[in-house]
């Protein structure tokens, strides 16, 4: 193994962490599938938070607690990983303060408060910084959301779930950000099961990502170009230096995926699985569902589902676009 | 034991013949509710057919495979237990008939098809009787939809996960129509753990389960009033003869919820919990949330949502109500 890079054994020792932690989320058929290259989907959308995040969370701040529970938390974040950091702290009895941008939606802001957390609400110009400045100060412990082993060895407990549960799975495919959530999942089904083919998935408005896999070099893109995407937990602008060399080394291919296909995800997910996914839970769905070309035409697909945090107004407008669409359907 | 009552001996067996087939659903926190009185919801909506009526197909069918084999099976049903059956008849690679009416939804007659079983659309007059005299005639083993001990028993392995999974739960809530649900469920929980309550949930408009249960004898209502809920999957007019038996001995109360209440419930459900419930399959949790004066003020809760299978026109429809519903307010 490649120095620095997470290892099997890491992500083992995170699975035995958080065990009786978080919910082992289940793999459900997606009975719309092709039968010739059956789909199932890594529910982590039911994890309690509503998002996979929970995993790397806990990771991070579990062989911390002592430090943690002394000085306290920190974590800048708008959505799923200021609320999994919340949670984390309220489970563990830790003092936890989110940094949030003054653009943060009002009820995101009160889902964290109402976890007990202290939220920080900071201009665009400290949202990057603010939180590592706190922890440097005041010696509170800095909970990165994907650019850190140990995030990436919490969220890699997806992947060995995955292995473990679909032992035959030929494609797996996953949401991609800032690269946590892949790089751990890579990590570990690539460990275990080398020929299986390891695809991350993101908005074509936010599709830096794949820029970088195709180039070979870590590219940023302008937070004006990925604000675009409706897929708000995918606008993260670059890979995270970490992430990228997990990326490098254990994923096949990154592609991209439109608007209009990650409503239909969204859609599909609803009528033929009944998950409530929020639009970044399902790019790697879309991917599946409107990049047939671009995959092996037969095999056994996972699709990680990473979460299912929407404004139900959104989601409710996602769901009535195409009238038609039931899970009457289903199969 | 009661004489010609299922057991938990029974159960038990369904669950070793279930193993494999179904999936074991999760019980997954309403992360919503109220500390005091926590909520579980056993997601029978996840099960591959979007019901638990898999669960008693499977039970009535395998016992008599070789019959099915020989001569198939026929069902009378234009709802889940339909689905259930052509799911189970495809998996065991049996013949189905499934007689439905010919004021089936066309989308449901599409899905039965879709599965390879054969649809008989018969008029009102025929409606309870057709599948019986095909039976009768042809030598097909009939599956009935809930008077029946092996649909009851199959029904029951929801309960005893229930037992299983949450060892402390103090109060049960189940959905009542016919009952074979509430029957299996109340058997395998009330012969582990006797003191916990066991509480039918029906929609006002379909009440004839409550009616039945006050007043301690079987009644029936119409079709002309239990058509008028909402909750398509509890418009039985009466509940089985056997399934009476069960509640009599097992069952502590059964209360009803008004239709406004069951939408607050599915759109609460997909806010708090991520999941897609049908109507029918809210109404556990709408007693839950609306019926708090009629319940434990503490204890830890489970209720069943039993089902998922909803058009999404419907369901987009009832989430857009109350726009300010979110999943992000979830805690």
């Amino acid at each position: 193994v490649e120095a620095g890079l997470v290892t099997l054994a890491d992500i083992r020792a995170a699975a035995e962490r958080l065990a009786g932690r978080v919910l082992r989320t289940p793999l459900l058929p997606l009975t719309t599938a092709d039968p010739d290259r059956p789909l199932w989907l890594k529910a982590e959308s039911l994890q309690v938070t509503g998002a996979f995040k929970l995993r790397g969370a806990y990771n991070a701040i579990l062989p911390q607690l002592t430090e943690a529970r002394r000085s306290g938390v920190v974590a800048s974040s708008s959505g799923n990983h200021a609320r999994a950091v919340a949670w984390v702290a309220r489970e563990l009895c830790v003092r936890a303060v989110i940094v949030m941008p003054d653009a943060a939606v009002p009820a995101k802001v009160d889902a964290v408060r109402a976890l007990g957390a202290e939220v920080e609400i900071v201009t665009p110009d400290e949202r990057d910084t603010r939180a590592a400045k706190l922890a440097a100060e005041s010696g509170m412990v800095l909970v990165p959301p994907f650019d850190d082993p140990a995030i990436i060895g919490g969220q890699g407990t997806v992947g060995l779930e995955i292995v473990e549960d679909a032992v035959d799975v030929d494609v797996v495919l996953v949401p991609v950000s800032g690269g946590g959530l892949i790089s751990g999942v890579a990590t570990a089904i690539k460990s275990v099961k080398p020929d299986t083919r390891l695809i991350g998935v993101e908005p074509t408005l936010a599709g830096d990502a794949a820029e970088s896999f195709a180039s070979g070099r870590l590219v940023s893109w302008t937070p004006q170009q990925t604000y675009r995407t409706l897929a708000d937990g995918l606008r993260t602008t670059s890979l995270g230096q970490i992430p990228w060399r997990h990326v490098h080394r254990y994923v096949d291919d990154i592609l991209t995926v439109d608007e209009d296909e990650i409503r239909d995800a969204v859609r599909q997910i609803a009528a033929g699985c009944r998950l409530v996914a929020e639009p970044s839970g399902a790019v790697a769905t879309a991917a599946y569902l409107h990049r047939a070309a671009q995959l092996p035409a037969t095999g056994r697909f996972v699709a990680v589902v990473s979460g299912g945090n929407v404004a139900m107004r959104t989601y409710a407008q996602i769901l009535a676009t195409e009238p038609e669409a039931s899970t009457e359907s289903a199969f």
